[in-house]
């Protein structure tokens, strides 16, 4: 695995992130790392890395979108001095098009400023970590025909163009949800298509985990000899 | 309009239709028809029908199918002696297929079921009222390869039959929906696809009205001379 | 109808606009608009004009008189650049003088007073937008003798007065309502005779879209072919 | 004052005498009477009449009508056993019929209804009290040509030849209100014209105190000698 | 009565005032004047001399002793420029030298810290009211061995001596209740022998009403011819 | 200590014992015994003879005279097996005569009704206990001509007599207080005069170790060597 | 793994199966199986052999112990006709005899109590179901000297005896938390020592998957290619 | 007893003082100073040492370390001139090490660190007060090679240490504990081995009571006499 002991690990990111997490920082005892994703992949480096000591941090804010993320990035991201940092954004992005169209008739986050800004918070990033992992965002709907799924693919697509021209380890989630969409419908999942319940947050957690280098056989032979 | 001076109004069904409503009785002051579609229909007949004084009662409960409205049958709509009943049922029939199918693995509300019970209500019913009026289930995704929307095109389909069959004015919400999604995506309307903001509570009670012979034409008359 | 595609129309007032609205600005998901008259107007021109993505803003707030308005324009309109601002203020300006008479012994807000701040409103805002509705306040009592209601009318006729002199359209609500109460009792529409429900919320939103010019044929034909 | 030593006064009644009275029995600590007249009332006589112990009871219920009364005066009147009731009935029988006509469409509590069973409750009550005072029900309306408060005017009318043919005490509260109104408007008393805030409390409890022969020379004798 | 039309009156004092006021300023609609003997006092002020508009505002606040009132009289008091001021304050000022007794060992508010502070707040208010008028403190407890009586009977002894220097309208609350307590046990009136029940806060407001000249005439008087 | 290993001691009783026990019964984990004296009492006999496994049991509730406790004698009391019973009652047989005299005018619970229904309890009991400890109802006003006072000294001499008709140990709480009030005033301990802070609920349970044998040098010497 | 496509699995026990489960029946939408363990092992057998449908229900009741499952056996785990039953249980049955030594000082749940009672409850299932897989209590406590741990060695030793008299897979959580506990603190999973965080709630599913046989090398291979 | 007539005395520390105090001073009615250990002492107190009125002050707030005694000491023990101060800080010093590896794995509040804070701290209080009163940390945990134990006897030493260097008196609660726990298992006391029930709090109460020199014959000789 890619985090070596003692490191800080940080999440970024919107409600997918936050799920309830601690404020200011979302890190410590009573579930600090809030009850989504982040927990599981909490719960899996500390149950089977226990002897790393490896300090998760979740810093996502529900509702944020990628200029948001501009905004707090040096008090919520830099001033915490991460070794790695994740970081999933732009599902809110998208959706504010569809569901307020009234309210961004006049402008919104194009996939050039979103790509754009991202790339900039990049840049003020990687002098200081050890790296930096990318998460796509994704829409839990399988037919890319769907208006906003469409849209949500150029998103992707920009996630995945950054991912590799800086080198960076890039969790497809889209592809992720795609397969799993092929035998259980969204709605068992989640009813909006964007929060996941457990068994999506598990999904994406094994996903960042194997990109990671998480050992699993460490699961059966851990507990068993 | 076919709605006579004090005639009573009925409408049963599932969350869709309850939306917070008066327990027991649905109606009455301070919203007891609740404040989904219903409210709207309310709104109107008594906003400019006032002289007729038409009694609106919605019995809609949240997570009702149609196995459940015929255990509640006798009590909620018989016993309360409707002029005219509205149903809208079907939604939960096909969604639990979908969003806990292990729930359902051994068993669940096929089409035939839901037909066959449908039919059974309409006839216990038709004796002791003035008339019926259906309401197609449906699911606010244009796209029919989706495996929800395929499923529910089904019970769909039986709607429109049985109110081919019995003569009963059909009031298709999903053809309604299909229209408007065609310019804006269903997450304007709804998170989850199914429970309609007031803009789809707006959509689904003029179509009601329409197909009841309300006078669009009072709106404007009744207000400016 | 006079609202072009993007336009901005601000909604500005007592608690008749406001309605449970969101803070600071009345906009956006989950009943933003609140849920009175304005949620009513943006859901049929969000139903039956989709393609225009229009935006409707509720900038209402519980107890203000004229004086309240002028004391937040700046923030609250201007700031906010609306295309469409529709102002109706008024109520609680009376209202004052009889239920809490002992407090405006000494001074309360005069018919005069209302005018003259009303027109400096006026003056303040339209070089800025592409107009202005105006609605009158009301008071749900018939009797043109009922103390409070003959103080009433002097705050209606400046209003329509304004309305006149700037050209701008004036919705006419003490007649909408005197109307409508020669049928029934204003206890159906309120108990207080300034709070209307759904029902009176209604009444307000299609004289409103009457005055606009929204197209009431749309309501059948959209739905239906 | 009429009232012995020792004896229970039971007030019967609606909404304008329950005001947050003790369940099941209104009597007692922590304002078991409720915060409404009968609270003043009981202020008055345990403040200037402590000597004679007398026990005063609440038995209102929000909303009841006349036949709500005939429904619980076994159990909440008579088994109680007191020496003097109250009764304050009319107010929904009559409000009902305007603020939900269509409930009452097909049917309402005539005065004829009304009368007959208001005798009724006083025929199984004379043999085992000592005596009962009526109030009128009331609308603080003071404009006579209002749809309700004619209406009222009915059950008004009803309360009086009652009182005159038993000989009982007849608290006349339209003509107490109507005296009120001529100098401040209803809106001051209350915003539904049903419910008294503190002032109209007092106007009812210092009407009845008078027609029961309360000695209000003590209130400046017993404290200022 | 020597209040005139449009007089405002202001109350100034601790939870025996209070009582649930409204905040910032004790008036208005909605029981702003609190539930205690302030509103007693409102009512038949605006009960039975309603032409006159006296303004009536509630300053109190809980747990205040004197030194509290001086910290905060020229924003409670004089700014919102009252015609009359009536105090009422001590309790707090010796209740907690015996219900915690260890807090104020080395220091507590003396008689004579009282009494200056009292003239001082005086001093500063005679130039712009037309009235003063002071309530002296009081123990609901008859028997005056009783240790804070004993003590409680310095200060009411102070509010007397400064009354008759001034020459203001002294209202002997002590006096009322030890009237009172001849008859009937203090646990009648309050369990804690300070925070009057309503039959206490009418004694209170009788006293006061038959001190500034209220015409107790006018409650039989206007309610029945 | 009269209690032996294994023992369960049952306190029964009003409000003074409750003081949120555990329902249905008051035992166990989270303060099932309730926060007052009882606590205090257990912490003790827990603290310093833990080797005894002593079960304490709280069946107080609030409210309750001695008619209560017959009521309930037989399910609170004798079905749960206790070796030892301690009795608390009385407080509220003599306290709503004096805060609620109007509703016990026509009777209330005398002395002789009192003694006569404890000594039935107690014979109810004696068979089937180790022992009873009897404590006496109390008031915490040192002066003895207070009326209510007066009235419980009725009392206290009642259970002062039973225990010494049955051979008891009777704990006189009334002695107990009176002592402390000569140095400090009743409000420190309370400001009603019956509920005990936690100074006072020491007292009471240092009174009861005191005379059930409780051995104090224990708590230096348990703790010290 | 054992579980066939369309297999009931109950799982049934104490707190720590419960974690807030739906009621009356553990499953189902909005985490009906709760948050703990069971929610882990729901997430992989949904997340990763989707098509299987296996539907799992979460019977646990927090503070139960092996006498209260005797209580409820037929009711809740018999009538729900599980093909498959998880049983946990027996942590409460030992806890109860140190952190309320007291209310079990003269009967506790004693080893022998626990095996026959839990063979019995076997013994009635066996007939019924495809196979049963038993869980070992345990105390997060690795000093085998502490007096809790050392009894609680007791029932685990009982539940392996049984297990390997049955043949039943048996999940050893003592040796789970034992070897993790080597590691880290116990603190690090849980406060109490019993109520296992996210992480504990993992090793404890990951345990159970491992010993039904699911595939974790389906963890890298579905999502990755 | 050392504490002088009027002394203050000030406890500040962590949860096991804080126990919902109030704030910003813990004092005075309704238990100001919490309902934990110093609720215990004060009611010793105040009940045997009534006359001498000395004013205890619980300054605790939970999660504390030394580092925030250190940033808090001015404002929260010196400003408030306390005559003697007891201090009870470490045990979150030393968890935080064990149940958030993670946060503190690049560092962590060393015995060193902690030693030179607290030594610091009495430094700074010293000239200002009459005495200081210490007590260890400390760990319900009898096993002392527990990891958590094993570190926390680290920083017990080192209170130890500093009381003897300063001629403090120390009161060793580790040792109480211990003592304690040879007859009954810790979670009597506390499921979590830290924050102590009634009875853990009695036994602090009175270890603290006997250093200070309470006379402990005052329970029985002032009760009885």
């Amino acid at each position: 695995m890619i985090f070596d002991a003692k490191d800080r690990v940080l999440f970024i990111g919107d409600s997918v992130s936050d799920f309830g997490r601690a404020r200011p920082v979302g890190e410590g005892l009573h579930d600090g790392v809030g009850t989504g994703f982040i927990r599981v992949i909490s719960n899996f480096i500390n149950g089977y890395y226990p002897e790393r000591n490896i300090r998760i941090t979740n810093m996502g804010i529900s509702g944020n979108n990628v200029l948001d993320l501009d905004d707090r990035w040096q008090s919520d991201v830099l001033d915490l001095e991460p070794d790695w940092v994740n970081i999933l954004i732009g599902i809110n992005d998208v959706w504010r098009q569809f569901d307020t169209p009234d309210c961004c008739a006049k402008g919104c986050i194009t996939p050039e400023i979103y790509e754009r800004t991202y790339r900039e918070l990049l840049d003020r990033t990687v002098p200081y970590v050890k790296g930096v992992t990318l998460m796509t965002p994704y829409y839990m709907e399988p037919l890319k025909e769907d208006m906003m799924r469409k849209r949500m693919d150029e998103y992707v697509a920009a996630v995945k163009r950054i991912a590799k021209d800086y080198g960076f380890i890039c969790i497809d989630l889209q592809r992720v949800f795609d397969e799993y969409l092929k035998v259980r419908h969204s709605s068992y999942l989640t009813w909006d298509r964007v929060h996941p319940n457990g068994t999506g947050a598990t999904l994406i957690a094994m996903e960042f985990l194997k990109e990671v280098g998480f050992d699993f056989s460490r699961l059966s032979r851990a507990l068993s000899q």
